[in-house]
């Protein structure tokens, strides 16, 4: 039985949209393989259960009585309020009490709790933080490094690589992802420092399909389903792609496409490189979102992702 | 009388449209004060005047007999074609028999000519190159670096905030620019090594108006007039931009504003911090985007923003 816990507590529309979330996850899914923790405020959580009807066989709430709120000091936070949802939350994931953690919370206060509560896996360097990218085509794509790492070394980069080329494989389905490294130009030797020395050595990669240097062109096409860059980079990719869905609202376009810039619909960003699935959800997030980071928690348990992530950095 | 230099070989639809670009200019612009120096193979020119029927009265020819192709080794290129469109254009212009220079050619070359042909203002660190961004709500954006320097120092971004002010103030007419620093989040103390540090130097400058940081998010909104990044992030917030024309076409989407992303109307780039104009065209440009670059290059010389660069670089 997989145990995952979710934080109810956290994001703008807590902790009503994460019950109707849960509730919309109970509902589909029929695998009965899944038991959910709740972190949340016990009245509240119990009173909305009653009133959405959600069915509470695979629910078990864990009654918290503080909430960081989304604008505090991350680490001054889950020092503060250790009675917090989010920080009730880990303490149960690192004692093996859950096997997964979710929240849509403050996003600072997700990243330290999960660096600090969590052991990196053995050969990582540093943990990372990815995000899916619609493609143009149908297809789907992920960026990553998007923020963790503002700083990189190329050391890590090639790690992104394999750890994004897994990922993409185990929970996106991707047979066998094309690697590109995010550049300003195509041919090798062109970049700054950092994605010239990276580049030699995700050529030395075996355990990724690389296929060379992508441009900011290329972010939204069929060239590579895996982009590597910097925690720095692939936060403004990343920020910018975000502002393209609000840019077709305000200009009142319904295209298939561009609705798919709705990162409401991709429910989360998993912390990458930590032994256990930690997933950070959009402030924004609604039931469609909670509920699919759920799935993805699932899958990333059920594929033994984090194994074969393991694994893979041993071989690189 | 300003002299403006105008290679006639260089871009995807050469010398035909780089010629209606002229006569455009020429049929529209009535200062007079402007004689146009066309640089390219002398024959095919006289046929396209005469068939197109272009005034020649402000036009002279320099007849050149290479031509730098797109794909060529910049450095290499100048060096062995001595009598190409590109590398006489620049000798004119540093032997001031032209005021400014303009070409949609090989743009490794254009760099290349105008670092080593032309002096560097004084005071100015390094060179670079700008781009105007489509914002929301109808104003214009600028953004610098966009790929000359992909590794910079604090004070280089500092001082591309400055030259992005001026240009902005004096060629886009935006009364006081609002500048702000690419970063991955808005407060201060947040970003890259780079970003952190560069932020204290853009903080007490004098001669600008910053604002502070900017998210990717906010590169197509009204936040900032004056986006400043180094070469590496500008050079793919750029293509990234560029893309979303593509997109836009791809997708059979009409809309004023993404029509807006279709960078051939712009013109081109001019090359910051040289002592004189230099722009750099798209490869595609036609006959509006030679025309728009030629005005460019005219209100460069007339507002005399190089010696407003100069006096600003000095005080900040």
């Amino acid at each position: 039985m997989m145990n995952i816990g979710i934080d109810t507590m956290g994001g703008d529309f807590a902790p009503l949209e994460a019950l109707r979330g849960i509730k919309k996850y109970l509902s589909e899914n029929k695998s009965g393989a899944v038991q959910l923790t709740l972190f949340g405020d016990e009245a509240v959580l119990n009173e909305i259960i009653a009133g959405e009807d959600i069915p509470t066989g695979s629910i078990r709430i864990v009654p918290t009585t503080q909430v960081i709120d989304m604008q505090e000091h991350p680490t001054k936070a889950l020092k503060e309020k250790p009675h917090s949802s989010i920080a009730t939350g880990f303490q149960h994931l690192a004692q093996d009490k859950t096997d997964a953690f979710i929240s849509a919370g403050n996003t600072g206060a997700m990243l330290v709790g999960a660096l600090f509560n969590l052991k990196t896996i053995e050969g990582i360097l540093r943990p990372v933080i990815s995000s899916i990218i619609p493609k143009q085509g149908g297809r789907t794509g992920l960026i990553l490094d998007v923020g963790l790492n503002a700083d990189c070394k190329p050391e890590q980069l090639n790690q992104f690589a394999t750890l994004g080329a897994v990922y993409a494989r185990h929970i996106l389905d991707i047979e066998d992802p094309k690697v590109g490294l995010v550049n300003v130009g195509e041919e090798e030797g062109k970049g700054n420092l950092l994605t010239q020395s990276a580049y030699a050595l995700l050529k030395a990669n075996n355990t990724i399909n690389f296929i060379g240097n992508i441009e900011g062109r290329d972010t939204f096409n069929d060239k590579a389903d895996v982009m590597v860059c910097d925690g720095f980079t692939g936060n403004i990719i990343l920020k910018l792609a975000e502002s393209i869905y609000d840019i077709s609202r305000n200009e009142g376009l319904e295209n298939a496409y561009l609705n798919r810039f709705n990162f409401e619909i991709y429910g989360g960003t998993p912390v990458l490189g930590i032994e256990k699935p930690v997933i950070i959800g959009h402030g924004i997030s609604k039931a469609t979102a909670f509920c699919n980071m759920i799935y993805v928690a699932e899958k990333m348990l059920q594929t033994g992702v984090l194994q074969k992530l393991k694994e893979a950095v041993q071989q690189s």
